[in-house]
């Protein structure tokens, strides 16, 4: 099977995503100042921000990743599609995230932790496509290497702060929020510079 | 006419419908434990789970027979339209299913009923696609056989088991989840195990 | 500029549109029959089934007019966003109908005549978009009319039969649901025999 | 790396953004004239109209400058998402603009220069994309210009436009909606004529 119908439904889904992501943006209602109401949600906002860079960054990952195969088998297509199930939950753990992160007690944290548990199982699911792509030389167009040990190391690097992210949450969900940011703001300077030095 | 805009626009609705699964997880408003505020909502996060895969599994087979296809005819696309309004209904009967499951009486049944009637239209609806493929030969791709008997046979097994989740969802609404469950995770792996068998 | 980033732009349109009208659909929230209480929802249905329909011939339209075109112009660009405009709008206008149809007074009448103004609106976009096609040869592949003198008389039939709605819907708003429905009706099967008279 | 999933993920992600506009629009709910009450509502469809158009046009700019391109780096990508992100929001400052721009004091104000503080960003990061493209000639097509200085400067006008239409929000927020309004016709108008003068 060729991919080019995979890609296109794995586009739309990473599209939709990331559109529905601005549902999780309320307009506050109030009869005081807007720009205090509007500070006052600057979690849905960091968050929001947060999850367009994850998505973003995923698509590109993906994109890269299909780019190099000449065609798909059913398996692919399935893993495929359980790896498009952790990017269709991000506005939810992200509207979970974003309601909860300033509230005292426990509460911050599980969020907090759920959300990096939801990105630690896009990363999962990612690999296990790379994974299967890198054991099938038959789907690949030969001119190309799959990834690069250095990208899977990048890639590794990343499953490894959500992994800490989780625990972490119990200390500081603020810092976990931080850090995320973090994280997706490095990915974007390290792939684009990757592109560069390529290009 | 060629398939590749009917495709366009399928793949567009399967990923929206997919992907709008997500608007029926509500974050929930407690002052209490969150942890536990999420997990009374567990029929929300089973039924996203099962119509995730059905979607998914139905978009593999829809990709599947319009990959055999050289052109479409405007019945197909009318049959094709009919079979999209089946799949643009699931997140309404996922969340009318959910939100019903586990109240008492009669409630849960007529929710998982309709559920697994929506389910079987949409069976219906596919192989409503596939009978018109199968009579209409010169839409087909010479070097490829439309489905195979096995095939055939599956897909009558699925439409039987929602048949048969119809009157039982009167006796055990959350039987009827289980198995509705079970025959997702069983198409997967039967689907993904065709694919090997093939590869 | 060739024809295939509008023709995927108003897929997509399309098919966003015609799957959110699945959030005009309301679980209900009731503890008595929750068929009584769907029932009572019958035009949200009806709306539903009705809109649904209109978007997927209006999607089948626009897929017949661009497959005859080898470039589009960007005054086409244009005439075909304001076309689309009238696509997107219809969830809205679908809502709109189905909350009030059955509300006494002149709700329901103006609520009736909005839809079919919204509809009739559509028509005429679509047939700019046609007459624009028609006055521009350069734009067509050669080996195809762009439209048929038939099919115009159709096109115009259905935008008489939304005009005369408008009018109507003061003496009887659930008449004029009626009558959309069996023009959707209509045009289904009118459009599915010029497929098989051609085929 | 070609430029066809970029493309298509865009297009999906503008369909979605300006699809979305639609659920700004709220049926009201009114036990007298409906008609009234819509029309209370104008500036709700006011703003869906101006955001609608900006979509439109931004979306046909997009497609025109990556109708040059023949390949895309990874930096484009990412100043592609960046740019993206101001499309995304766009439903949400639009609900902000609508919901705001008759409230008395410095609400309207604010809602009024975030709406076009979102619309400044966005021409900036479009003209980042400009750039880029402007920048890399082995991105480009050989047989085509990426941008005539005509059209930078009527960019750069649009840009001056939402400039100064921040500071106005705080003078007459109406007007600025005005303004906004007249800007989206004057660019559609714009365009269209230079397709005519080219084709």
């Amino acid at each position: 099977m060729k991919t080019a119908r995979v890609e296109a439904f794995s586009d739309a889904v990473f599209a939709v995503a990331i559109t529905l992501l601005v549902l999780d943006l309320h307009v506050p209602k109030t009869s005081g100042s807007l720009i205090a109401a509007l500070a006052d949600e600057w979690p849905a906002f960091a968050a929001f921000g947060i999850s367009f860079l994850v998505i973003g960054i995923v698509w590109v990952n993906h994109h890269t990743l299909f780019h190099v195969l000449s065609y798909t088998d059913r398996v692919l297509l399935f893993i495929n599609l359980g790896f498009l199930a952790t990017i269709v939950i991000i506005p939810f753990v992200t509207a979970l995230f974003s309601d909860y992160v300033l509230t005292a007690g426990s509460q911050a944290s599980v969020a907090a932790a759920l959300y990096n548990a939801s990105m630690l199982l896009m990363g999962v699911g990612f690999m296990a496509c790379v994974v299967w792509v890198a054991r099938h030389h038959e789907l690949l167009r030969e001119e190309l290497p799959p990834l690069t040990r250095g990208q899977l190391l990048r890639y590794s690097a990343g499953a490894l702060v959500y992994s800490v992210c989780i625990p972490l949450s119990f200390v500081s969900p603020v810092a976990v929020l931080i850090i995320d940011a973090l994280v997706a703001v490095y990915y974007i300077f390290d792939q684009a510079s990757v592109s560069v030095e390529t290009a």
